[in-house]
C-alpha cells in the first residue's frame, strides 16, 4: 500500500488555528501527492516507505504569494525614492515593455524562477506582461521548475504607454483568448492561468466586460489591485462615474468572487460596502505591507479582516515589494500594523508573528485549495529550513527560531517539495 | 615618503553633501591610518606602494552604529509581540543580569563581536551591562578585534529587579569609577569607554550627579536614551518633577553635550525645548528606526533633524532592532519616514537613501572624529562590499546598488579597514 507513499521526520511547525502555532516532532508521510497523516511513530501499515530525516531542521508549509510582478523582478529594491508616477514610467513600463522581446523574457524569468525558487514560496499568483508568449514562457518555467502558480496576462487598453497598451477591447480580448486556449492546449503542471486586468485605471468598461465574460467561458479565476491609495480612489471614481465603489468596477462583470475566484491586492482605504463585498464574495486579499510601505500607499487593516474572517494571504509585490522572502514580508506585516495601531487605529491590536505566519501558509494556501496545512488530504508542500546561521549558545523555542527567520533573514531552504515532488 | 602608505582601487562611493552620493573610479591611498587622498590615477609621490584592486565591488566608508546593546544580541529578532515591560522582565533584564557570570560573558560577546565584524560597521557606540567586568571583556574582544567604538558599563540603581542593579549611588560610583581607572590602565586601541546611565528611570539623581563628575574628571562622553515614548516621558516627569523636560534630566548635571559629547538614541517625541538643546549642545541623535517600530515607539522625525543641521546618524539598537545590518537598518529609516509622512506629518518630504547613507556613514561618523567620508585627513575606515549576489543582466548605477544591498540584503563584505587596518 505504500508505493507512492514517503515520509519526513522532523520538527513541524504549522498554524490550525490563526494565530497559535502548532509545533510536533514526528512523521509527515505523503501518500501521492497529499498528506496521509502526521504520526509520533510511523505506523506499521507505512513500515518499508522512505523516510528522510530532516534532522534539526524547521519544516514548515510551503508559502504562497498572493500577488507578485514576475516582469519587475530585475529591478526590484531600486528607485525606491521615486514619486509612483515617475516610478512607472521610468522602470515599471519601460521593463514590463521589454517583454515582447522573447529573447529578454526569457532570459530575465530564468533568472525570477530561479530565485523565486530558493525562497520559502511554494505557490504563487503573479502578473507577467501584456504580452502573450512572453506570460507562456513564464508559465513553462515555472512548470518546469515544479512549483505550483496562477500566472497572469495583464490586460491594459487605456492609461497606458503606447508601446505598451493592448490598444482595444478586441485585440485585447483576441489575444487573451488565444492566451487561455494556448494554456489549455500546453497543460502545464501546477501552472495555470488567471484572468489579470492590471487595474480598473488601466482597463475600459468595455474591455473589462469581455474579461468578465472570458472568465465565465474558461472558468478561471482572476487578480487585481483594489484601494492601494486615496488618489487612486478618486481617479477610479472619475472613470467609472455609474459605480458606487472601486469593487463595483470588477464586481459588476462578474469579477469580484463568488463563481469567479478572485484576489485583490492591497485593500487598504476600503469604504465598508466593499469590506462587505469581500467578505461575501469570499475575495482574497492580498497583503503587500512591503509594497505598501515602499510605494507610500499606507498600512491596510490586515488584522482587522484577519480577526473577522476575511480571506487574507501575503503578497511580496515585487517589484513595489523590495523582496521575495515571505519570511521578511511576515516581520514587515507586524512591524506596519504596529505603526498602524501607534498612529491610525488603537482598537485593533498589532498582529502577532503566528497569525502572519498563518497569513504565509495556511491563509494563502486557501485559495490554491487544501494548501498550507499538515492535515490529511492537504497538498503535500513541504519546505524545509536550515536556520542554523540564526542559532547561537542560546536554546530557542521553535516560534522564537520562526520570527528569527523572518527577522534576521539568513534562512536557508534546504528542500521543497509540492504536491509530493521535491522541486529543491 | 611611502613606507606607511598603500592604496585601494575601485569604485567608492560616499557623501560628502547629504543627500547626494559622490561616486568615483580611481584610488584612494592611506598613510599612517588617514586618508592621504583620492586620486583618478596614482600620483609619481606614490609610486611603488602597494595597490589593492577591489575589482567592481562597491567601496564605501566604514559605517558608524550610534546605539546598540551588546548583551541582548543573543536573542535579536525574538519576542518582538511582546508589550514592552514584559519584554524587559522576560528578555532583558535576566539576559543582561547573566553578564555577572565571565564565562557567560565571554562566549556570548565573542558571538556578538564576530558577527559585528562581518557587518558594514567599523565603529559603534553600545551598552554592556552594569558589570564592570564583562564590560572590560567586550572591550578587550571589539580591540582586539581592530573595531573603533565607545563602550559603556551601565549605570543603573533604581527601578529595575534586584539581581540586576547597583542599589546605591555610591556603589555605582565606585565601580564605574574602578571601570573608568580599568579603561585608563587597558588602553584599548580603538576601544574607550562611554558613560552610560540607562535612562532617567533608572538613575537616581543622586546617582546622575555623580556620572556627571566622572564625566567631567575623566574627560568621557555619555549615551543614553530620550523621549522614546510618552509613557515614559510621563514617568520622567514624575521622578523628576523639578525638571522642564526630559533633556534636562541629564543637562542638569552637564550630561547633555557640549563639552560632555552626547548620543541620544530615539529623540522621537522631544518638546521644542529639548529640540533646542540638542542643537546647542551639538547632541547626537541615534535614530533607530527598527527599534522604533518594533517596541512601538513610534518614528522619529528623522528627516527633518538631518535636513535642519542636526547632529544624527543611525542606530541598530540591537535587540529593540533586530538587526545589526546599517544596511537594513538604512532601508527601514526611508520606509518609517514614508510612513510617517503618510500618517503624521505631510511638511516634511520622506528620507531619501543617499540621505540615509549619509546617516550610516559620514552623519553618525562624525561622533568619532573625522570619520565617514573619503576625504584628505579623515580617519582610513573602509569597507568593500561584494553585491555580486544582487546583481542581475540589468546594469546598476552604483546608487542602485547600494539601494539593493540596502532592501535585498545579501551583501558580503570582503574587506574591512579600520585607522587603515584591514581587520577582515
Amino acid at each position: 500500500m505504500s508505493d507512492n507513499a514517503f515520509a519526513l521526520k522532523g520538527l513541524f511547525v504549522d498554524t490550525p488555528e490563526i494565530g497559535a502555532l502548532r509545533t510536533r516532532e514526528g512523521y509527515l508521510v505523503c501518500k501521492d501527492g497529499v498528506v496521509a497523516g502526521f504520526y509520533d511513530t510511523l505506523p506499521d501499515c507505512f513500515s518499508g516507505i522512505e523516510v528522510t530525516d530532516c534532522g534539526d531542521a524547521l519544516v514548515i508549509p510551503g508559502m504562497s504569494d498572493l500577488h507578485l510582478h514576475a516582469s519587475q523582478y530585475s529591478y526590484c529594491g531600486t528607485a525606491m525614492d521615486l514619486e509612483l508616477l515617475d516610478w512607472l514610467d521610468n522602470y515599471t513600463y519601460p521593463e514590463e515593455g521589454r517583454y515582447a522581446d522573447p529573447a529578454h523574457a526569457k532570459a530575465y524569468y530564468e533568472i525570477f524562477t530561479r530565485d523565486l525558487l530558493h525562497t520559502a514560496t511554494t505557490r504563487a499568483a503573479i502578473f507577467a506582461t501584456i504580452h502573450t508568449d512572453a506570460t507562456l514562457e513564464l508559465m513553462r518555467q515555472l512548470s518546469k521548475a515544479g512549483m505550483g502558480a496562477y500566472v497572469g496576462k495583464l490586460n491594459m487598453d487605456r492609461n497606458c504607454p503606447d508601446y505598451y497598451s493592448e490598444h482595444t477591447p478586441e485585440n485585447g480580448e483576441a489575444e487573451t483568448r488565444r492566451w487561455l486556449e494556448c494554456c489549455r492546449e500546453a497543460g502545464f503542471a501546477r501552472v495555470h492561468p488567471i484572468l489579470t486586468p492590471r487595474f480598473t485605471p488601466s482597463v475600459t468598461d468595455a474591455y473589462m466586460e469581455r474579461i468578465g465574460k472570458l472568465a465565465a467561458e474558461f472558468g478561471v479565476p482572476m487578480q487585481s489591485h483594489l484601494s492601494e491609495n486615496r488618489s487612486e480612489i478618486e481617479w477610479v471614481k472619475a472613470l467609472c462615474p455609474d459605480t458606487e465603489n472601486y469593487a463595483e468596477t470588477y464586481a459588476r462583470f462578474g469579477l469580484f468572487g463568488g463563481d469567479c475566484r478572485t484576489i485583490m491586492a492591497h485593500c487598504i482605504y476600503c469604504p465598508e460596502e466593499e469590506d462587505r463585498m469581500m467578505k461575501e464574495g469570499g475575495v482574497f486579499i492580498a497583503h503587500c505591507p512591503t509594497s505598501n510601505e515602499n510605494v507610500i500607499a499606507g498600512i491596510a487593516p490586515a488584522a482587522r479582516y484577519l480577526r473577522q474572517g476575511y480571506e487574507i494571504g501575503l503578497g511580496s509585490d515585487v517589484a513595489g515589494g523590495h523582496t521575495l522572502d515571505l519570511f521578511a514580508v511576515m516581520a514587515s506585516a507586524v512591524q506596519v500594523s504596529k505603526l498602524r495601531w501607534r498612529y491610525v487605529d488603537q482598537s485593533e491590536k498589532p498582529l502577532t508573528m503566528a497569525e502572519a505566519f498563518y497569513m504565509a501558509t495556511a491563509g494563502g494556501g486557501r485559495f490554491f485549495g487544501k494548501v498550507g496545512l499538515f492535515e490529511p488530504g492537504y497538498r503535500f508542500d513541504v519546505v524545509v529550513v536550515d536556520d542554523g546561521k540564526n542559532r547561537n549558545l542560546r536554546t530557542f523555542t521553535p516560534g522564537e527560531r520562526i520570527e528569527r527567520c523572518a527577522y534576521l533573514g539568513g534562512a536557508a531552504i534546504t528542500a521543497k517539495y509540492v504536491d509530493g515532488c521535491r522541486i529543491l
